[in-house]
């Protein structure tokens, strides 16, 4: 029952735990390989260049698009945002599942060249939550935070070509949510073609 | 996030192991209804009426099927199988989860009917283990067990219309499967349509 791994795309609005959920997971399950994307933007406070990010200059970014270094990237509230190509493949085939924790414009490329992979969007429990999570969370002004309240507008529009939702309520039962998910995925009919065959066979 | 149930169809070869998983997680998860079959076959040693199956007499099965009482009803090796439907609707409605355990025959009409199902087949490790099992169960005569062999090999003309997979290799990871499943299809946009915009709108 070795296969190739099964991408995990992870988009969600900005405060609704994307990144706490799918940190959660990676420490929980070795098994999986969290994509570290690249970015323009400028660290947070306690972000580190190579665990959080990949912290690009514009000019950088600009050089790694023009060699064909991305599986997708986006410009996203005033930065690039980008996935380096090469570990990702790597790591499917060798039959490691690989999570992408995306925004949905790079979700959508995404998908138009990996219809296989698993679309995944995380829901805070509702708006009035979310705005309080970006507000406490305090590293961003207020125009920012809005900025990202109309982007969360924005990508409801695009939740139906997610194949699942992870509610967000509690951080454990996300991160459960998830792992059946993952669970599910290596059961489905459509990944199991050859080994159906090979049950069959012997 | 209260929806109505789902409802999820077990098939897969006699001897592959559908009955004991069903059976193992329903004792382990009491939020799960089992519906119960109706079945003009013999009990076999050990099978109790009204748990196993409902054990009817060929008159009795034909005056259920003229009253529409059956969601779906096949003739299988020699005796009439049939889900009888209140059961089933009435938990649905009231948001259980439930499981059939049935033919793929039987599959196949309750698909027809309600696409919205969750179809699973069990697949036992190999074709040779499958024929060990059968003659150790020491239940049934020898042709019984080619003609359910042949039978296997008719199902899998049919596996790729179900939906998922769940190798039978060793009982307690079947069962977590198949809990994964449950989990994960609680999960699918598809089904949280109207959750999605409640969330969006609070």
């Amino acid at each position: 029952m070795k296969n190739k791994g099964i991408l995990f795309v992870v988009s969600g609005p900005s405060g609704a735990g994307k990144g706490t959920i799918c940190k959660a997971l990676i420490e929980k399950r070795k098994d999986l390989f969290l994509s570290i994307s690249a970015t323009t933007r400028k660290p947070r406070p306690g972000e580190v260049d190579g665990v959080n990010y990949y912290f690009l200059s514009e000019e950088e970014f600009l050089e790694k698009i023009k060699n064909n270094g991305f599986l997708e990237h986006a410009f996203f509230c005033g930065n690039y945002y980008g996935t380096p190509k090469d570990k990702v493949y790597e790591k499917l085939s060798q039959g490691i599942d690989v999570i992408l924790e995306i925004e949905v414009q790079g979700a959508m490329k995404v998908r138009a060249e990996h219809p296989e992979a698993v679309f995944i969007f995380v829901l805070p429990p509702s708006m009035k939550e979310l705005k309080e999570r970006l507000i406490n969370r305090n590293t961003e002004p207020i125009e920012i935070i809005n900025q990202r309240l109309n982007t969360a507008a924005f990508e409801i529009g695009h939740v139906k070509k997610y194949n699942y939702i992870i509610l967000n309520d509690e951080i454990e039962k996300a991160v459960e949510r998830f792992e059946a998910i993952i669970e599910a995925e290596k059961c489905r009919i459509e990944r199991n073609v050859e080994f159906i065959n090979e049950v069959f066979m012997s």
